[in-house]
């Protein structure tokens, strides 16, 4: 992805490891400063997981296979045995950084299948420096993609709503539901996107908007009220969004408010599309019922957080002392009302990907 | 409505007058500080009104009625033709407040009616003072009345959404979709409320959940992105929201977010209900297609404002410095979303409206 450093577009990736080092993108302060994180130990990595220095599944997916490079260029000596006891540590570690993450899991399995063929500790650490920069490389080209196949869908000056940060900060690079817009703009197609802010921890607002300005691509941030109201009018052409979960059945997991928009634009002949990687596929679920929503902390509804006119980070208090909120933070769209699902490998109906993958 | 004064509830109006002073709840304040703003002259009166420390159509025509009364209550001598100059220059600075609340301008155009029979100024006082009580007395038995007959629809512990703050705080007393939610209460059913948030201002955790607090009604509050969420698990049993406008056809122009919530509700099956007055049913619109929607300051959509960790007022910009936003404060829920529309006077289908009124 595109950033601005005294407005000169530069070329970053949201996670990247140098030597032993691993730097990160800081969300926790953007959209208000670009800070780049610099992990020197695998500890330190896990704990920026944890703390959500890094956010989006695939991009907890790179860092965590960087991190477990990391963990096998910090050992120290060459005694196979005890690195191996070392490594199955260093997983722990990471598999109690963000419980809901699949990506997690499945970067820490794949690392450690990788390794599988060392006999010794410098052997290892090679195989394992290669392929977190394998999967890094593989998790950016899928998102590539993604934009490059998505890119049809988006004609010459749509106006394009989108819901999240599905963007390149929640991925290595290019984003998923960002990604076909990207494209859209290389190609010259000058898309304009409706961004919605949605609350309540506003990724729209803080991240997508933030990505969209760093490559000039025209946008609106909306509140989630309003996307109806620009779909009623005709000023919306398309809608799309990431996922992050897809059942057999095509019915979408995703964040709040997804289910919402994507009923307001069947009802309005809006063509909704969600762009997600194969490993957001999850066989585990015939349909999207039974997924389990996670209910986050209250306060996000309760406040809201941002820079004060000071610019110190600070939070407000919205709501009365007393009362209380709910905040389920994903729903799920059923199958039909998804136009198509935008995939690495191609357009897919909804009802069709079992078939697919 | 109820407000509790350091735990015990007592009785209050949104706006009253006594002698020649306006007191009215400081909506400005709420809902972290109960403070009643005292006005003692129709100048302070108006620009109350333009400084919003009472919102809300049938509030601010209130508010009006009692100002005009002041300004005659504040007139010095006796010279009627002075009194008559006088009393157009005080409804010039009325006029100028709020430009788009209808009310307003009724309230205006009332209080000159009602002085039209009088001879000197005395009379005319007398007459203004009498008749401002009269409309606000009126415009609460109106809401009392909308509160009786819509509660026949709410059953025994529903769960009911409601969006924005259509509440006593919107009006002198009761409210309007707040008002059969109150009627439950007081009859025993125990309803208990999914407040929508309602960004961008946050009318619904600012104002409607303060004043559920008040009165013990159990509710709480939501992302407005999760009221979708909540319709389809089956935990909303209906919706009542207010209205800003309703044309001829029985069209609802309510706050932004409104259209969106009933099409999902259509879509899960959930009665959709809008409370309103006769006096928002506009004769001058035969839909909704052609009222135009304010497109408020951009600033509501970048920042949030609060109280801070200090306890004291501030904002927090949400969004990058660079990003815009789009702010339209209104949408249009065709009458076909709608239930019914529950009236001073009766439960009307949306489309018998214009027979009734």
């Amino acid at each position: 992805m595109k950033v601005k450093i005294n407005g000169v577009q530069k070329d970053f990736r949201t996670v990247w490891m140098e030597n032993s080092v691993v730097f990160m993108i800081d969300q926790r302060k953007l959209p208000h400063r670009f800070e780049i994180y610099r992990s020197k130990s695998y500890v330190e990595t896990a704990s920026a997981i944890k703390n959500m220095v890094v956010r989006g599944a695939p991009a907890i997916g790179a860092t965590t296979a960087f991190g477990m490079a990391q963990a096998a260029l910090e050992f120290k000596g060459d005694n196979f045995l005890k690195f191996l006891r070392y490594m199955e540590s260093a997983r722990k570690i990471f598999r109690e950084t963000r419980p809901t993450a699949y990506d997690l899991f499945y970067s820490i399995d794949w690392m450690m299948k990788e390794m599988r063929s060392a006999t010794s500790v410098e052997e290892a650490r090679e195989l394992l420096r290669e392929a977190s920069q394998r999967y890094a490389d593989e998790s950016a080209d899928r998102c590539r993609r993604i934009g490059e196949n998505g890119e049809r869908l988006i004609g010459r000056d749509s106006r394009v709503l989108t819901h999240c940060n599905a963007g390149a900060l929640g991925c290595v690079d290019y984003g998923t539901a960002l990604s076909p817009i990207r494209f859209a703009k290389y190609s010259g197609k000058e898309p304009f996107v409706f961004v919605d802010e949605t609350r309540p921890r506003c990724q729209g607002s803080k991240l997508t908007a933030w990505e969209l300005l760093q490559e000039d691509i025209e946008h609106s941030i909306i509140a989630d009220n309003a996307a109806g109201y620009f779909m009623r009018r005709g000023e919306i052409d398309l809608v799309i969004v990431g996922a992050d979960r897809i059942a057999l059945n095509g019915d979408v997991v995703n964040k709040i408010g997804t289910y919402e928009k994507a009923v307001v634009a069947r009802e309005n002949g809006i063509p909704f599309y969600v762009a997600a990687p194969q490993s957001t596929f999850d066989p585990g679920y015939k349909t999207g019922e039974n997924v389990e929503i996670e209910e986050r902390d209250e306060d996000e509804i309760l406040y809201m957080w941002g820079i004060d006119s000071r610019k110190e980070f600070n939070k407000v208090r919205i709501a009365p002392e007393g009362s209380r909120a709910r905040n389920p933070a994903f729903d799920v769209t059923p199958w039909k009302y998804i136009s198509k699902i935008i995939t690495e490998r191609g357009i897919y109906n909804p009802q069709d990907i079992s078939k697919k993958y």
